[in-house]
Order: structure tokens, then C-alpha cells, then sequence
């Protein structure tokens, strides 16, 4: 039996726990939803002021040689680099996470020039799947998708594959696939692997290098909380780099942007993965956003997110075991991102119950109760005091109630 | 002779010097440089303080429908819209105008299978030959890109051309081509036209659907003054929008992104030309400055930048008729857009000197000085008091010391 003192001594003894201070909680509400948007660190507001004030306001255009913003994406990449086990130069950030893996897929199509499939499987973010159809309706239709399930994605990569192109932490339920192992089988079919890193980057240790992994993109406003819409990031690995090709040929990727040629040449290195010009302001707020994430041991980050995760399966089993509640998630917490999916047949109007209440995780459909777990500002207790709430919610069947069945919470 | 109290005598009788209290102008920097980053409206930072600490800060997930961050793209393009003469639902805000000249780009080539050329000319932005060499690339090289000089376009188009790809005004030079006539032409010939506006919009009157234009892309940074790297836009005729296949098919340009289906389908509309998760601080501050542009009347906008260039013109042929300068803008203020270029020997160090001085331009190699005009920020006596810096300069030919020969500033 876990009591709430047991989470307030557990709190107590956190190493985790100064974090905390170091983000804007102004609320009260316990935020379960930083897999889909973090919470605002401290550091971004002064630094967007200065920005804005002094940066655009005073110094202008100047600024982007004074202030070094023409800098920004290859120093914004390395910090995300050291999250990733990627090299310093290896990774920028820029544009979408939708935009930089139609880069990347479409560099990984051109390595591969004999082979026609892109393999992935049915739990990847359907946003992946969208841009591997449209690269291939834009290549003229010879390419196919190739869909599996999750657990067959080793048995289908074979010579006919050019890339296998894979969301490393699963959306929804959390499931981990095996970067170094999955890498190891495309690389045996001289696949290319691609890895979508967008609940990932942040919140489990990461190993492109360890993994020899070939490709990956990611997301900057999950775990590295860089605010809504913040700049993604893609990573090529250094043996690779000079042979992609960018389909996105813009003149931040030019050799030489401010000479004006007429003709593309593609800058040495990561840096030619560039397209257009970079959003300043974005990129500054993940920028100081990734200050306070690289603070962090990533290890101490780990264990406790395993400990939350945990604690919120048990606690749900505990409290709530007698309304019918099937865990989504792997129950092992090694096999998992930071995130526990549960379901329930009213799981759409109870997560609208919770988020009326302060109780802030997501709902996918069709009956999937989401809830992410962020350790840098979350704390034990939050963990009883949220499943508190969805007893409550629980057993007085607020879902019966009309007003929570209107849209929730989106991404 | 023109005097300064000429100038300042204009300025009294400004309609629009009450725009100027509009920005912040903190420094005593004559700033000519805002057709390569806008400066600073007022406005920016109280709507950057709200969603920062209010939208992410305190109300988190829930403002992508509580502050309807979900609805930005279109609500910031019907705002562009009215600035180029588009109907509402035909513009949306999104990427960098590099990423959606791709879209629109290659959305062009696949509604003319049959056709293999993208014809377009020697003063386009060359980062727009870059990304059509980008995008032949990807397609495997069954497209060309021919290049003419600018006034030889009209009679380069033929039955083998997709798509006439140009920039109204160009980026050194000023002049304007004649979009409604080069449109005419490229319909002639059933071919697309494209039409880049970064150096319009905001600056000259456009009229998109007077001049039956098919496609166009635009920046949100110059004349839009919407901050530095600020998201760009894009425009489909509304005739075309349901035949426009995106390239880029991202999750917001889906018909339902949160039903996570695996197949893409593309919205009904101009909203499948977007991709990615919207960038919204930089996007917020977009809207929150054009609102500021929209408050102003185009015709009145349009009359005095003429009248900025004119004078500067006139000036620099007063005061620094003995200094070997040539125009190399458009004389007529009806063929140029909101700047004019100036060529000099010593053009580049001229330009370092000028900004040391607190009057900025910039350069374009190899010798061109470039001043642009931003009528709501700038009055007649700055345009003097600019060109007697530039007069000083030469008088004691500033560039003979080292110094003003590093690198100026860039964009």
C-alpha cells in the first residue's frame, strides 16, 4: 500500500528536485502533457526580452553577425547533440520536424537509388507516414511505404528496402524500439536507418553514435520544452554528411550564402541540411530552454522518470482498480519512453473531468488516456495527488456529465 | 537645391509620420536596411509577454485551442492576404519562404506533367534558383532551369515551360517586373505563374488576383516587419487549391490531424499547404505586426516611399555628384520598389563606414550599395541626414582605413 507520505518522502530525497525552480509554475495544475508541450523554463522570458529589446530592437540587422545569429542552429545542434550521442557538428536545428525528415528521408532515397521501399510500422506518429507518402506522390510513385506492426519491423527489412524509418519511443503507448539492434538489421540489408527522436530527445538516454545510427530528426517543444511550435532538429551522421544531397536546397545550406551565385553548392558538413532562414525568435527560447535540460544528469533523469511512471501504474492499480482501467504501456519500465497510456472505454470525457480539474495529460483516440511524465518538474506526490483526482473523477462518473464530452486538449 | 528644411517641411505634412511612434527607434540609427529586417513594433512585446507567460506559461496545451494557436496560420495569412491583393482562404502563414517555394514550386511542375522547364531570371533571389535546382535534383533531372536576363522572360516563354518563377521586385536593382502582363504571357503559353514576393509585400501595392497570378510565396521579415526569421507565406489561386498536391504533407495541412489516421489526405483548401507544427512565437509576433501595416493606407504607403527614393536619388546627385556614383535602381520611382541601389568602387568599405555611423544599409557584391525605404518608420529629413553621412565619407574617404573593410553586416 503506497501512501501519499511514502511520495513526500521520496520527493524529500529527490536529486531531481531544484529543478523544479528553474520553471514558471504558476498554477497548481499537475501537468502531465510535457510530451506534447513542456512547461516554460524560467531562462526564456529574460532571454527573449533581451532579444527582442536589444537584439532586434536596437542592434538590428547587425545582429545577426554581432549577436551571432547566423550562428544559432549549429550551436542550438550541438547542445541537442549532447542528448542525442551525437558528435558536436552532426546535428542543427531548423524548420518542423515534418519538414526535416522529408529532407532526410528524401537524402536517404538518393543514397539508395536500386531500392524502392520505405519501411516502417503502424505505431510511428502518423505526421511520418504523411511525409513519406508525399515525398513519394512527389518522386513520381516509384517508392512504396511499407507498413508492419511494430514487433515485425526486424523480419521485414530485406534487399528491397532502402530505408526503415522508425519513431524510436511510440506516441501513444510509450514502447521503446531498440535503436542499436534495429540499426544493426537494416544496416545488414544495407538499409538506411532513420530515427524519429521526438519523444525521445529529452526524455530516455539517446546513442546515435553507439547505435551507428545513420539519420534521425526530433522535436524541440516535447521534452526539451522549447515552447509551441519551437524549432526541430535532424542529425546526419558524419560519415554521411557529404554524400546528402539536400532536396531542400536553400541558401543557409549554400557554401557561400552571401555571395549570391547563381548555382547551389552544398555547404561541407551538417550545415547544408540548412534551407531558409532561421526563426530567431524560436530558436533562442530552445536555446536557453536546453540550458536548463543539460544541467541535468541524464542517468538521474532516467531513474526517475522510470520511478514516476511506476509509481503512477501502481497507484492507478491501487486506487482505481475497480474501474476498469487496461495499461496501453509496456508494464516494464525499461521498455518504455517517459509517457503511460491507459485505456477506457469513457477515457475521452474522464480526461476532459481531469484537465477541467487541474489534472493535465491527453487523449487519443480512441480510448487512450495519455500522461507524460516530466521529471525535471514533476515530484512524486503529484503523481498520488493526480490519481487522487482520477479516482474521484472515477467514482462519481463525471464523464456522465455533458460538458465533457466537447473537444479536449490537442497534440 | 533641396534643403533640409525642405525635408522637414515634408515631414510636417506627413500623413503618416504618426506610424513612427508605432516602433521603437531607440538608438538615433538611421535605419535604411528594412527591406532586410523590419524593425521593432511596439506591439511585438506586450503580445510576446502574453503568450510567453500567459498562453505557455499558465495556460500550457490547452492554448492551441483556448488562444487558438491552431487557427494562427490562416488568421495571420488573411492578414498578408489583404496586403497582396488575395481573396480570404487563399493565404496562409507558415516555414520559410524558401521551404514554401518548394511546395508551391513543385505543386507548379506536377500540374504540368507534360512540361519540363521552370523559367525564370538572372535577378531572381538566387536562393530561389537554389531551391528550383534543389527540387530538379530530387525529381531525378527530367526538369531544367533556364535562366534569361529580366527583360527578356516574356519572350523566353514557350510550350515546354511549367512554370514562370519570379521575384516582383528584384533584391538589388528594385525594379518591378509587371506581374498582371508576365502572368498574361505565362497563361498564353498555359504555363504557371509564380510569383516571389518578398520584396513586395508590405512595400508596393500587390494585386494577386487582379493579376490572375497562380501561386506566391513571401517573406514576414522585411517590409511585414514581423522580427527576425519570421515565418513566411504562401498563396494558391483559389481555382487551383484542390489540385495543388502538397509535396510536404505534413500533420496541419491533413483534413483531420487529430484523428491520427495512417493515410494522408489533404485538406480541403489552402490550409494542406501547411506541414509542420506552426511556429508560434514567431508567428504571434507576425500578428501582432501587421497589425500595425494594416492600420496604414497602401496608396499613401506606396506615395511616399516613392517620394523617400526620389529624394534620396535627387541627394546623392546633389551632394555627392563629384564621387563617382551610379544608380543603379530604376530612375522612375513607378518602376521601383521601396529601395534603390547605388554602385561605387569603394562600395563596400563606404557601407562599413556608413554604419559605423549610425546610417544603415547594406551591400550586395560587388559594388552595390543598397538603402531601403520603409515608409512608416522613415521621414524625408532622415533621407538628408543619411546623405550627409554618406557626403562626410566620401569627403574623407573613410574607406582608406582598415577597419571598414571587415565583414558588414549580412541578409
Amino acid at each position: 500500500m503506497i501512501t501519499r507520505d511514502d511520495c513526500l518522502a521520496l520527493d524529500a530525497a529527490d536529486p531531481l528536485a531544484r529543478f523544479r525552480d528553474a520553471f514558471e509554475l504558476p498554477d497548481g495544475a499537475i501537468y502531465l502533457d510535457g510530451n506534447s508541450l513542456g512547461r516554460l523554463p524560467k531562462a526564456v522570458k529574460p532571454r527573449l526580452d533581451r532579444l527582442i529589446e536589444q537584439e532586434w530592437g536596437r542592434d538590428l540587422i547587425t545582429s545577426w553577425n554581432v549577436h551571432d545569429w547566423i550562428g544559432l542552429p549549429a550551436r542550438v545542434g550541438d547542445k541537442i547533440a549532447q542528448l542525442v550521442g551525437a558528435a558536436p557538428g552532426s546535428v542543427v536545428s531548423a524548420d518542423s520536424t515534418s519538414v526535416n525528415l522529408f529532407k532526410v528521408l528524401a537524402a536517404a532515397l538518393a543514397l539508395r537509388p536500386g531500392r524502392s521501399v520505405i519501411l516502417s510500422d503502424t505505431g510511428n506518429f502518423p505526421n511520418d507516414l504523411y511525409v513519406a507518402q508525399g515525398l513519394i506522390q512527389t518522386l513520381g510513385g516509384r517508392h512504396e511505404l511499407r507498413l508492419v506492426e511494430p514487433d515485425d519491423v526486424a523480419g521485414a527489412i530485406d534487399e528491397r528496402v532502402a530505408v526503415v524509418m522508425l519513431t524510436q519511443v511510440d506516441y501513444r503507448s510509450g514502447r521503446v524500439h531498440d535503436m542499436a539492434e534495429l540499426t544493426r538489421r537494416a544496416h545488414g540489408a544495407d538499409a538506411i536507418a532513420l530515427w524519429d527522436l521526438c519523444h525521445s530527445a529529452g526524455a530516455i538516454p539517446v546513442d546515435l553514435e553507439g547505435a551507428n545510427a545513420d539519420l534521425a530528426v526530433g522535436c524541440g517543444y516535447k521534452y526539451l520544452n522549447g515552447g509551441p511550435g519551437a524549432p526541430a532538429f535532424l542529425y546526419v551522421a558524419p560519415r554521411l554528411q557529404d554524400a546528402v544531397k539536400p532536396p531542400l536546397s536553400g541558401w543557409m545550406g549554400h557554401e557561400a550564402p552571401f555571395a549570391f551565385d547563381l548555382d547551389y553548392r552544398p555547404a561541407a558538413g551538417i550545415g547544408r541540411n540548412l534551407c531558409g532562414t532561421p526563426p530567431v525568435l524560436g530558436m533562442a527560447a530552445l536555446d536557453a530552454a536546453l540550458d536548463v535540460m543539460l544541467a541535468a544528469d541524464m542517468a538521474e533523469l532516467r531513474a526517475k522518470s522510470m520511478r514516476l511512471g511506476d509509481l503512477f501504474i501502481d497507484l492507478v492499480e491501487q486506487e482505481c482498480g475497480a474501474f476498469g482501467f487496461t495499461l496501453y504501456s509496456p508494464r516494464q519500465a525499461e521498455a518504455r519512453g517517459s509517457q503511460v497510456s491507459i485505456r477506457h472505454e469513457h477515457g475521452y470525457a474522464a480526461m476532459a473531468a481531469l484537465i477541467a480539474r487541474g489534472v493535465i495529460g491527453d487523449f487519443r483516440a480512441p480510448d487512450m488516456m495519455r500522461f507524460g511524465f516530466t521529471p525535471l518538474y514533476l515530484g512524486y506526490a503529484d503523481i498520488w495527488d493526480a490519481v487522487a483526482v482520477l479516482r474521484q473523477i472515477m467514482e462519481t462518473r463525471a464523464w456522465d456529465r455533458p460538458e465533457f464530452h466537447r473537444r479536449a486538449a490537442v497534440t
